[in-house]
C-alpha cells in the first residue's frame, strides 16, 4: 500500500523475530533493546509492526535508529500520524523530524501542527478524495480510482467541493455503485452532511462517531471550506484515551499519558504526588474539625469507634454519585441544564441509601451488644440511634455534594473529572464528622450525661 | 440506502419536529412522549434518527408503536442490530419481535441470538462480501458491485472463501483498484489476515481494532469457517460502553447499563445499594478493630483527631494504584506475569509518596502547636513523629494492596474493576488503623505515659 519498504538489516533467518514476539516483550524492553528488536523484524512485518505503534513509540523508534534509516520510516506515515509523532518529540528534535519529510508532506504536516492536539484539526488528515458536482457517476468512479495511489486516508467517500473548496455534499462508493452511470454527482450526492469545525474537541468528535456510525467526518473551517477528514481509526484510539484519562482522574491521579509500565518512575510519582498532597492537605481539615470535638471524644470514646465507618459511607456514596455524573457528562447524556433533575434524583437516592445503611448500622450495634461481642455501655441504644441518624445525613450529603460538584465545576469551566474527587472527599469527610458529632451531642451525649 | 421508508403520520408542516429537537429533548421524555415525538418526524429524518438510537431506545420505540407500524422499523435494522434490539426486550416480547422479520433475516438473527452479547459472535453481522480465489480482479469488482444492494455491512473488503467457507484471504476495494484487471484474486489477496474467534470477548476485539486501524475483522469458528464480520462502527460503541462500565465499577457501583437520566429510580438504587452495603458491612471491621484500641484512645484522645487523615491518605494512595493497574490491564498494557514489576514500582512509589506526606504531616502538627492554633500537649513532637511514621506505613500499604489486589482478582478469575474498590478500601482502612495504633502505642503512648 506504500511505495517505500525500507531495507531491513540482513540477518540469518534463525534470528528473525516475529512482530508478535516483539509486541509481547515490548513493555519489558528499554529504548535500545526496542530498536535492536525492531531491526530484526522481516521488512514487511517491520512495516506492519511500526504502523501499529502509538505515536509515542514511533517517535522513540525513529530517534533511536541511525540517521540514514530515519527518513524511510518518517515518510511511511500519513500526514496526521507524522504530525502526532513530531508533537511527541522534544522541541529541539522537531525541526529534524520535519526535515525528513518530502516537500508536499512537509507542507501538510506544518498546517496540521498549528492545531491543538486534542482538536478535530489535530486529528484530521488533509488527504481525502475530491469530486466535482458536475461529474457523472462513471466519471467520479474513474476519478476516485485514479486517486487510490495518492495515499488517501479513505477512498470510500468522495467529497463534492465547489471551486472555493466549500463542501456541497458527499458520495460514498456504495452510492455511486448503485446509481446510474450517467447521472450527475450533484444528483446522487448526500447534501445533509454532518461536519465538524476545526476546533471541536476530540471527545465531542468521538461522540459523533459513536452516535452516527460513520467512517469519516469532514472538517470545515469558519468559512465553510473543507480542510480534511477525521477517520474512524483515529477515533477508536481517541475514545480509549479519553476514557483512560477520565478513569485516572477519577482515581485521583493526573492522566499518565503513557502506558503504566513504560512511564518513568519520576514522572509517575510526580503525577500522583500532586493530587495526593492536595487531598492530604485538604483532609487536614478533618483534624481541625475534630479538635473542636475533643471534649466529646474524651467524654465518650465509644464515639470514636464509628468515625471511620461513618465517613467512609459518606465517601462511598459521594464517589458513586460523582462517578455516575462525570461519566454521564462525558458521554453527553447529561447537560448542565439537567442539574435540577439530577439533584432531585440524588436526594431521593441519598435518603433511601442512607436509611438502608442506617438500619444495618443500628442492628449491628444492638446485636453486638446483645451477643456480648463488644461492650458499648448502658446507652447503647442511643449510640445505635446516633449512628443511624448520622448515616442518613452523611449519605445524603455524599450523594448531594458528589452529584452537584461535577456540574458546578463544569459550569465554572473546570474539568469535572479531575477536580471532583478531592473536593468531594474532603467535603464529605469534614461535613460528615460535623454531622456525626452534632447528632451525638444532641442525642447521645446529652442523655448519657443526664 | 434501504428500500422501505415507513409511512409517517400525516401532519401539518408547522408541527414537524426536527431530529435534533427530538434528540435534545429525548432524556426528558417518557416512552409515550418519545413515541409521539418520533411519529412527528419527517420520514427521512425519522429513519436517520431511529438508526442513531441505542438498541435499548429502539426497542422502547418499536414496542411503543401501534403493532401495524412495528414491522417496518424492525425490518430496517441489519441483523446484528436486530439481534441487539431483541436481546434488550423482555423474554415474553422476543418471539413477537422475531416474528416481524422476513424469513432470511429471521434465520440470521436466530443464529446471532445464540451468542453471548459480549462476544465477537454477538457483535458480528453475517452479511459480508464474498469472492472466490479463482476470480479475476475485474470479475471480483463486478461481483462485489452486484452485492451492494444486499444490505451488506461493508463492501470495502471482499473475503476470499473456499468451498468449505474457510477464509483464504481478504482483498480491499483499494487493492482491487490498484491491481491489474486480469490478475487472479488469489494473487492479489492478503493472506495474513487478523481474525477473531467467535467467543472472543468484545473488550479484546476493541483492543485489536485500536491497535491495527481496521475497518472490519472476520469472525471464524473452531473449524476455520468464516461466520461474519465485526465492523468498526460497532466497536466505537463497545469501547465507550466498556469504559463506562469500568468507570462505574471503579466508582463503587454496578454498571448501570443505561444512561443516567433514563434508568429507573428503583434499578439505579438497587445497583448502588449492593456495593454500598458490601462496603458498609466490611467497613464495620474498622469499628471492631478500633474497639481493641479504646483504652489507647481514652488515654490520649488527641490520637483520634488524626484517624480520618491517616486512613484517607491510605485510601487515596490505594485508589490511585488500583485505578492505574485496572485500566492498564483493561488496555492490555499489563499482563498477569508483570506482577513483580508492578510490585517493585509500587513499593518505590509508596515509600516516596509516604515520605512526602509524612513530612508535610509532621510539619503541620509542629507548626499548629508552635503557632498556638491547636494544643496537642507536651508530647506534640512524639505525636508528630507517630503521625509521620504511620503515614509512610499506611501509604505504602495502600499502594501495595491497591496494585496487587486487581492482579490477584484477575488471576482468580474475577473482574478486577468491580471487586477491587471495596476490598482495597476495607483493607486499607482496617490495616491503616492497626498500623497507626501500633506505632502510637510503641512510640507516643509508651513515652507519654512515662
Amino acid at each position: 500500500m506504500t511505495e517505500e519498504t525500507p531495507d531491513a538489516p540482513q540477518v540469518a533467518t534463525s534470528e528473525r523475530l516475529s512482530g508478535d514476539d516483539l509486541r509481547d516483550a515490548w513493555a519489558l524492553l528499554d529504548t535500545t533493546e526496542r530498536v535492536d528488536g525492531f531491526r530484526l523484524l522481516a521488512p514487511a512485518e517491520a512495516e506492519a509492526f511500526y504502523l501499529s505503534l502509538t505515536a509515542h513509540d514511533q517517535k522513540e523508534l525513529i530517534l533511536g535508529l541511525p540517521s540514514n534509516e530515519r527518513r524511510l520510516w518518517m515518510r511511511l506515515l500519513p500526514p496526521d500520524d507524522a504530525a502526532d509523532v513530531i508533537q511527541e518529540a522534544a522541541e529541539e528534535a522537531r525541526p529534524g523530524l520535519i526535515g525528513l519529510l518530502d516537500d508536499s508532506a512537509r507542507r501538510e504536516v506544518t498546517i496540521l501542527l498549528a492545531y491543538a492536539e486534542d482538536d478535530a484539526g489535530g486529528l484530521m488528515s488533509p488527504r481525502f478524495a475530491r469530486v466535482r458536482p458536475e461529474m457523472t457517476v462513471d466519471e467520479a468512479i474513474t476519478y476516485m480510482r485514479k486517486q487510490v495511489n495518492e495515499k488517501l486516508e479513505t477512498i470510500y467517500y468522495g467529497y463534492v467541493l465547489d471551486s472555493q473548496q466549500r463542501l456541497l455534499g458527499v458520495v460514498s462508493f456504495r452510492d455511486l455503485f448503485s446509481a446510474k452511470g450517467n447521472a450527475k454527482v450533484s444528483e446522487v450526492m448526500k447534501k445533509d452532511v454532518i461536519t465538524v469545525p476545526e476546533n471541536m474537541d476530540q471527545e465531542v468528535v468521538g461522540r459523533l462517531f459513536a452516535q452516527h456510525d460513520l467512517m469519516a467526518l469532514p472538517v470545515i473551517d469558519a468559512d465553510g471550506r473543507m480542510k480534511g477528514i477525521v477517520t474512524f481509526d483515529d477515533i477508536v484510539q481517541v475514545v480509549q484515551e479519553e476514557a483512560t484519562e477520565d478513569i485516572q482522574k477519577i482515581g485521583g491521579t493526573e492522566a499518565l499519558d503513557a502506558p503504566y509500565l513504560q512511564i518513568g518512575m519520576r514522572s509517575m510519582i510526580k503525577k500522583r504526588a500532586g493530587w495526593l498532597v492536595v487531598l492530604f492537605v485538604s483532609e487536614m481539615l478533618t483534624a481541625t474539625a475534630l479538635s473542636f470535638y475533643q471534649a466529646e471524644i474524651a467524654a465518650a470514646t465509644v464515639l470514636a469507634l464509628f468515625m471511620p465507618l461513618i465517613i467512609s459511607s459518606g465517601g462511598n456514596s459521594g464517589s458513586q454519585a460523582s462517578t455516575l455524573v462525570i461519566r454521564a457528562m462525558a458521554l453527553g447524556e447529561l447537560k448542565l441544564r439537567d442539574w435540577y433533575r439530577v439533584m432531585r434524583r440524588e436526594i431521593i437516592a441519598g435518603v433511601t441509601l442512607g436509611v438502608i445503611l442506617g438500619v444495618i448500622g443500628f442492628l449491628r450495634i444492638v446485636m453486638w451488644q446483645k451477643l456480648g461481642l463488644t461492650e458499648y455501655g448502658a446507652h447503647y441504644l442511643l449510640l445505635a440511634l446516633t449512628v443511624a441518624i448520622s448515616l442518613i445525613g452523611v449519605v445524603l450529603w455524599g450523594t448531594f455534594s458528589g452529584s452537584m460538584l461535577p456540574i458546578l465545576l463544569r459550569r465554572l469551566g473546570f474539568d469535572p473529572a479531575s477536580a471532583s474527587a478531592p473536593f468531594v472527599a474532603t467535603m464529605v469527610d469534614v461535613i460528615g464528622l460535623i454531622i456525626y458529632f452534632t447528632v451525638a451531642s444532641w442525642l447521645f451525649l446529652s442523655y448519657a450525661k443526664a
